[in-house]
């Protein structure tokens, strides 16, 4: 016979899931409700506006997709692009490839422009590439590259794609609720991210956003989506504005209290406010790191505070370090992803996650394994040059 | 500010979601884990292992997609329908027309064979169907169709699937864990259900399995898998069955700790138990809807255990009804959909919920307020008739 599963409690800093606020869990455990229901169609109305307010868009649709980022993703993708239609995409890690992925099973013809890993985009290069390719319907950059920890300029991004009349598709995941973004300002058109990075919620369900315009092109196309799923001419029969409610799919509703909840308390810290706190725990880790003689993968001016690749010393065993802080300390750190698999490690500082508890903790651990294993560093001064960053 | 969401207490007798039982709301409340943490993983393997136990099937592949039935099904299609090929699709209700656009979405030809909505799938017409068309290679049928409370005959269909060389894929999204499915015994071959149903689960994950020449079919494509998201040759470096785990997508965590507690609760009831169950709370229900003088929508035989579609009174208002029951009640009931909108509800006795308690107070309610509403009904009898038929 099965046992119910009781997981460890662990402290969760590599790339996501990131710590997820109790007040977040304890709103997943209550009472389900109709997926209909008058009360649970309301709350979806607040869902609405509270996921305006995490992007900053005053665009229509805003909505939860029931499914993790990598199905928000393909939202943008298989909605927007068309067979045939060309889509300028930028690489500069993980993410970029999976775009290309997407574009190319959508009938799409991805333009590839490439920067290095741990380099945010170049916006030279995008200008180049749609000047080059004056065909091009879609350009689509990632704002916050997970696998590297690079920032891109995002405004100046869907800046250029304007003067090209381009739509813009972005990923988010990561930005959404931890560094600065205003997706009407900056002109966004088709914006996802995920649930379990900055806004410290459980994994499983990818907020996303359309300008109008993007959502026009959407309503005119002249090929079917092809995802039944993922078709916004469909789910917006039960997410859209118009008050009825026609049943699509059934609505992941615990997942939907816990998002609500997450959103609530975005709300109540104010995202400005939340932005500047991920800057400051970030400033403070980056203290200890570089007191320890750890060096970042991303140049000063383009790191995301919430997700810190540093590169593994020489000689340290990647797998071991990180197998060890986990036994020994219930302490998650990410591994490298792709071109920086074995070369670095992530950590996570997101949402609730970040906060000078965790610093100080992550420091002081990595500390000690690293002291304990020989590792060329210097030990022993981290947490206190973090702390020291603090009182600053 | 906005506030936290406090959804009402209801009783839900619907189409699902179904009453989740409080255990499952408090595993899914435990902490949050990374989703390659090896105590994680060990979840994963237990979840496989009880997925084969609810599927009663020995396949490799058993495993939840991180979405929704409708993404199971999708699933389904879009791994094994190629480009032109040739799917015969059974319809006979709501959930056969979401075949045919999936087939359609994925490049192939459908073939309808069509029974009246509330009649299972017929044997024979199958049977012709595949002979007028030796080149099909898929038959797709749904095993409970939930917008009916119709209940096919899955067993007879897929011998005849096999006889012609086809592969099966099964809508088992209202039967899986209430009423008999023998997965491998029958040959099934792509087989996708919800976690909202019978499993008394929250919405929002599809378990499926995939049989090894399903599978075979799958690895051999010509053609890349439409959907990033889906597609089956990925996912498998993170579900498969060979120890490593390869990140794909982050998985739902928590929602996964909450179907592993629904699957260990089925375990230890007993699958059988449970089907004996549901039949018995169907047959008090019968008992007591049959005594008020409302009838089935289904012919005896054919009826589903846990979804029981009643025909409306004559002159009765439909919406007035089910608000009537969600406010005064707080009870939750289906209404028809598609071709039944409007002429039906749907009652739902699905696994936690398929109990004595919910068969006598949901008729109790409904009673009381039809009578109120001076509906033609047998007044005050149907909790007596059904309280009876459990002594019997």
């Amino acid at each position: 016979m099965t046992e119910s599963f009781h997981p460890p409690r662990r402290t969760l800093m590599g790339p996501g899931p990131s710590d997820v606020n109790p007040r977040i869990l304890e709103a997943m455990s209550r009472p389900t409700i109709g997926h209909l229901d008058p009360a649970f169609i309301g709350m979806m109305e607040e869902m609405k506006d509270l996921l305006r307010y995490a992007f900053q868009c005053d665009y229509d649709l805003a909505m939860p997709v029931s499914a993790p980022g990598s199905a928000g993703m393909e939202t943008c993708f298989v909605n927007l692009v068309e067979p045939g239609d060309k889509v300028v995409v930028c690489q500069n890690g993980v993410f970029g490839g999976r775009m290309k992925e997407n574009v190319e099973r959508a009938g799409g013809t991805p333009v590839m422009v490439e920067d290095p890993w741990g380099q945010p985009v170049d916006p030279n290069k995008v200008e180049d590439a749609l000047k080059a390719n004056p065909d091009a319907r879609i350009l689509a950059f990632v704002h916050a590259e997970t696998s590297t920890g690079a920032q891109s300029d995002a405004r100046t991004l869907a800046e250029i794609a304007r003067r090209h009349d381009c739509l813009t598709i972005v990923d988010t995941v990561t930005s959404l609720g931890g560094s600065e973004l205003r997706v009407s300002e900056w002109g966004l058109d088709a914006v996802y991210s995920g649930s379990q990075k900055c806004l410290s919620c459980t994994p499983g369900l990818s907020p996303v956003t359309f300008s109008e315009r993007a959502l026009e092109r959407v309503r005119n196309r002249s090929h079917k989506v092809q995802s039944w799923f993922l078709d916004l001419n469909l789910v917006l029969g039960y997410w859209g504005g118009d008050g009825k409610r026609a049943y699509h799919h059934t609505a992941p509703i615990n997942a939907l209290y816990g998002l609500h909840e997450a959103l609530v308390i975005l709300e109540e810290e104010g995202i400005e406010n939340a932005w500047v706190r991920h800057e400051r725990n970030h400033e403070a880790l980056r203290a200890g790191f570089e007191a320890m003689g750890l060096s970042f993968v991303v140049p000063e001016g383009a790191r995301l505070p919430q997700l810190n690749a540093v590169s593994i010393p020489d000689g340290v065993d990647d797998a071991l370090v990180r197998s060890r802080l986990l036994e020994e300390y219930n302490l998650e750190i990410g591994a490298g992803l792709g071109a920086l698999a074995g070369k670095v490690w992530r950590i996570g500082l997101m949402g609730h996650a970040s906060n000078r508890t965790n610093v100080l903790f992550c420091l002081g651990a990595l500390d000690a394994v690293l002291t304990d294993m020989g590792a060329p560093i210097e030990s022993g001064v981290a947490v206190a040059a973090a702390r020291d960053a603090y009182i600053d």
